[in-house]
């Protein structure tokens, strides 16, 4: 199944429109590509109901929000949900600001998404809402260990149920769920977290692959989380002397485009919940 | 006579002004020093006018465009052009959207360009125009291959002597005129596609030659457009095991720091038409 | 000392709002995540002041100036200054441009500086003032050469002094003083001028030493420039046939990733005047 969801990636080459923070965007434009999909990148808000047009998803990031890009990724969403264009959020800090919860919560209450992929931490705050929003219970561990694993389980479909989205959370295990089903997912290393932008690289990845399996969006969701983790624990075999957080972000995107179907179905390791 | 043009980059150390996305913007600074010049970054319309005023050259580049970069690209432009410094414009995504097809097609009826470097498809659109403008015939096939050469030579001759800019169009195989003489380049790799910004930073590279050339401005493109295939073919020359389009990318700079006016003769592969 | 100055950033792990320019943006959160700190971008003015709030430490970078990140850094400022929160200000191209030169000044004139880091020509801009400021006598070299020391010493000393702000200035000897001691280092690689940004990246780790060591400011500013120079060296000597500024940029960040206060200690070449 994730190798079927990986393939068609690489066979119908989405093209991906990012609203992005200007930290990490060519790194997800290079992860994107290394995927066999296509990137397209912009926030003006004339511009993007043209660009998300013609493409066929759209990753929404807040990491550095602009009065003028909140516009955009408003009216990105929109056309979006209008052309049944599967949407990504990735709610970077949201509870650290007003500024980018008050987005993040906006965006879910206006728009039709498809899938919110966070960390832990992010997605309570979602849950909790903004005070506008009545939220499920988050009460939640701030980590998902063995120990808290089965009550992580449960707030990440109870969330998923409730928001009619995909929730990923991301952390040393990766939890993957549409409200019924859930990934736990044990791939990746921890020295991923040094590098800035995995997570947003991995949102851009995951717009890819869900875009390539419309009739498949949880696994396909889910194969882009194990790919990602994949790539961490190759990139990290390759790494030698002298390397360090820097070259070890070259080494996860050149992983992503080395790999393929069959060698993510091989390094995969999750179980379904 | 690409030797001499490389070298005078070396030796000149131009100056230059770069309008451009903020998705490769990294990648076309260290590209620029590679080869020896000197970037610098402004996009801000306070800002633009004094900077363009220091510098020997313009970068215009439209990959993601800010409504304030718009109102900046003029402003620097038309000071660049009261100077006599040369201006290229890289069409990112003309014919994806409005805003860019009218901005690049603006651009080009308001400011004296130099060279346009674009894909076929980007080219292709500039020649049409945007119906206020008459374009040249752009019925021309969507790539570049040795079946469709001749035509293609023969609309970017048309295009370059209509517009009175140097005309490169960049693909399998590169186009680069003046309206009389069309060098034809083959070097260069398809796997530079699967990075993200080659094109933008052969825009980068091409500005620094042309500023160093005044009055060798084809010529110089030219060299310019050589020496970014070269360094595709030096940078996959050194991949290894497990090398991907990450760093596929640092090696494609890499290869232009160690590259040099002799080095570039000898590896460049054009006839001209 | 520069050793517990290192280690504490690796105790303390500071959280660093850097308000800082698209070009080298990625790289400076790379570095700041490689010594230890967490970075955090932030730049828009109904943002700002929530994320200085969660912060230890603030970095402003006018690499790339917009009107609304101008507001920001005064926002955020002002709230850093109120949480005693040390800022860094890092004057690029300040004397390049009157919009540069006048917002250096205006953030000197109104915020209490921690730090200031720049080349010898943006330091003198700014000892100079803008005409509404009184400058210290800024008659010094346009280099700090072992001809020019004395009087570089001087300047960097009486400068310090003036404006209250610890000063750092880099280049091929680097200098930073606090207006009584001042720092005299050798550390560094004439190559790294030959990539963007390695200023901008040693502003960010910086920060992060400055955040983390309260109590000897001007000692971790001078371990940062060590630090960063060290690196440079230890990336240099990892340089195979073939590699340029790319890699080397890489290898610098890998550089700091690596190395330790114990490591850090024995690099580094300093004396202390």
């Amino acid at each position: 199944m994730l190798k079927e969801c990986f393939d068609n990636v690489r066979k119908l080459v989405p093209l991906v429109h990012n609203i992005t923070n200007y930290v990490t965007v060519n790194d997800v434009a290079n992860i994107i590509l290394a995927c066999g999909a296509s990137p397209i990148m912009s926030d003006e808000p004339d511009d993007v109901t043209d660009i998300t047009s013609i493409c066929s998803s759209l990753n929404i990031n807040i990491g550095t929000l602009h009065k003028s890009s909140i516009e955009a990724m408003y009216l990105a969403g929109k056309r979006a949900n209008e052309l049944g264009h599967p949407i990504l959020l990735d709610p970077v800090g949201a509870g650290a600001s007003a500024l980018r919860t008050n987005t993040a919560v906006g965006l879910m209450e206006q728009l039709q998404l498809t899938v919110i992929r966070g960390n832990i931490s992010e997605i309570k705050t979602l849950a909790n809402g903004n005070g506008t929003t009545k939220g499920v219970d988050a009460d939640v561990a701030d980590k998902v260990t063995d120990d808290t694993l089965d009550e992580a389980i449960l707030f990440v479909k109870k969330f998923a149920a409730q928001s009619k989205a995909i929730i990923a959370v991301t952390g040393a295990i990766d939890l993957v769920s549409d409200g019924t089903r859930c990934y736990v997912i044990r791939n990746g290393r921890p020295e991923m977290g040094q590098i800035t932008g995995t997570g947003c690289q991995l949102s851009g990845l995951m717009t890819a692959f869900v875009a390539a399996n419309p009739s498949n969006q949880l696994d396909a969701a889910a194969a882009a989380v194990c790919a990602m983790g994949l790539a961490g624990e190759i990139g990290y075999s390759h790494m030698k002397d002298g390397d360090g957080n820097s070259t070890y972000r070259n080494r996860i995107i050149d992983a992503i485009y080395n790999m393929d179907g069959e060698s993510l179905e091989k390094g995969a390791k999750y179980e379904v919940r």
